[in-house]
């Protein structure tokens, strides 16, 4: 295998635990007795439904931001959480830019970063994976993924906008994802493919604790897969 | 004055040396005889004119790089450098992508770095900015500027797009260049904006030496910028 120039990110669930931020961020705010992670895994099923508008072509491109104060509100009644004032949801739906990294991903990221250049791929937009980025100690350079595509994965038009914005041939780039639909996705867009282990994304056991499918390189972690391409 | 919460960097100028840079670069490929200086400024001269046709809508747009092709086959026959090949031409062309910073801009966007948050908004593409920073040490926290908004400056949609993208009110953004005309357009598109002396940029004593009109701050140096806003 030909050593990849970039290595491009899906960050949710890959790189931040946002189950696990979440979770406690909502029994913060609405007392120990509310179950934090079924409010965190109510939020995130709204999350494929609600991109697949833009990606279907009936909605123009809205950020993800956006979509996530629609599925909050949409979520919120299930919670008793109806009469939440507008300052409250604007304040909980950045949660998503404060996600803690799993404890792998900042000097995982960094020792990459040395010999390869490395942006999300998210879906998230470029505000939110810019705090996320400073509220974890993650170096990127540059933000590619849906907001600059103007669609969402796994559209393989957002994969080959990230790879031309770099000036590179998709076989030179590398997505890395713990979620093996996503690398199927990049790799129908012509790009290397990494999997990333997170047994627990969605709550201990339940995560992809490897590939479901053929990918280039299968890791433990981001530290695991820095090893394995020889960084 | 309330500080800003994001400062935008011209580029070409005001953070790296392109005349020095490229002059040095090109007489070091054509021979110590070759006016260096003199190809850097017709080149660069080049540089308005060639994105009239995208700010004025009669082309798509197309990145800088293209530009600079562009360019540098109309200039070449002016050197003597008309049947210069193919592969020269094309590796050339990326002397825009390892300009070197004035000694100030790296440690000076440091210091900035820890109170704001930072990106290029420059007419150069997504590609050249990434390896810029890379060549000098720069870290943004997204790169913002032409490619982004697909036009270029001082079209106000590519400062605007800039601010939208980090979901800022542009009065909390600010402009840094050492181009006068760059900071009027920012500020109509409602930016703060930092003038930067750079009195060489284009041979010693020709270029901007202080504002040529109205702006909120002006600073000798991105260390001084850093001073005047507190960091």
């Amino acid at each position: 295998m030909t050593p990849p120039v970039a290595l491009f990110f899906d960050i949710f669930g890959t790189v931040v635990d946002w189950r696990g931020t979440i979770a406690r961020e909502a029994e913060g705010l609405f007392g120990p007795g509310f179950d934090g992670s079924a409010f965190a895994d109510a939020w995130r099923a709204e999350y494929q439904p609600a991109m697949q508008g833009v990606r279907a072509g009936g909605r123009g491109f809205v950020k993800l931001d956006v979509l996530h104060r629609e599925n909050l509100d949409r979520i919120l009644p299930r919670f008793g959480l109806a009469e939440l004032g507008e300052d409250r949801r604007a304040a909980l739906n950045l949660v998503w830019h404060r996600l803690d990294g799993w404890p792998d991903s900042a000097p995982g990221l960094a020792r990459l970063r040395a010999r390869h250049r490395l942006a999300p791929m998210s879906n998230g937009n470029i505000s939110l994976m810019v705090d996320l980025a400073r509220h974890n100690g993650f170096v990127w350079d540059a933000i590619l993924g849906a907001e600059i595509a103007r669609d969402y994965k796994p559209k393989l038009e957002v994969y080959r906008a990230g790879c031309a914005a770099l000036d590179l041939d998709p076989r030179r780039c590398m997505m890395v994802a713990t979620h093996t639909d996503d690398l199927i996705a990049a790799k129908e867009a012509g790009l290397m493919t990494a999997h990333i282990a997170r047994p627990d994304e969605h709550g201990p056991g339940k995560g992809e604790a490897g590939p479901a499918g053929p990918v280039d390189i299968a890791a433990r972690d981001l530290d695991h897969l820095a090893a394995l391409l020889g960084c």
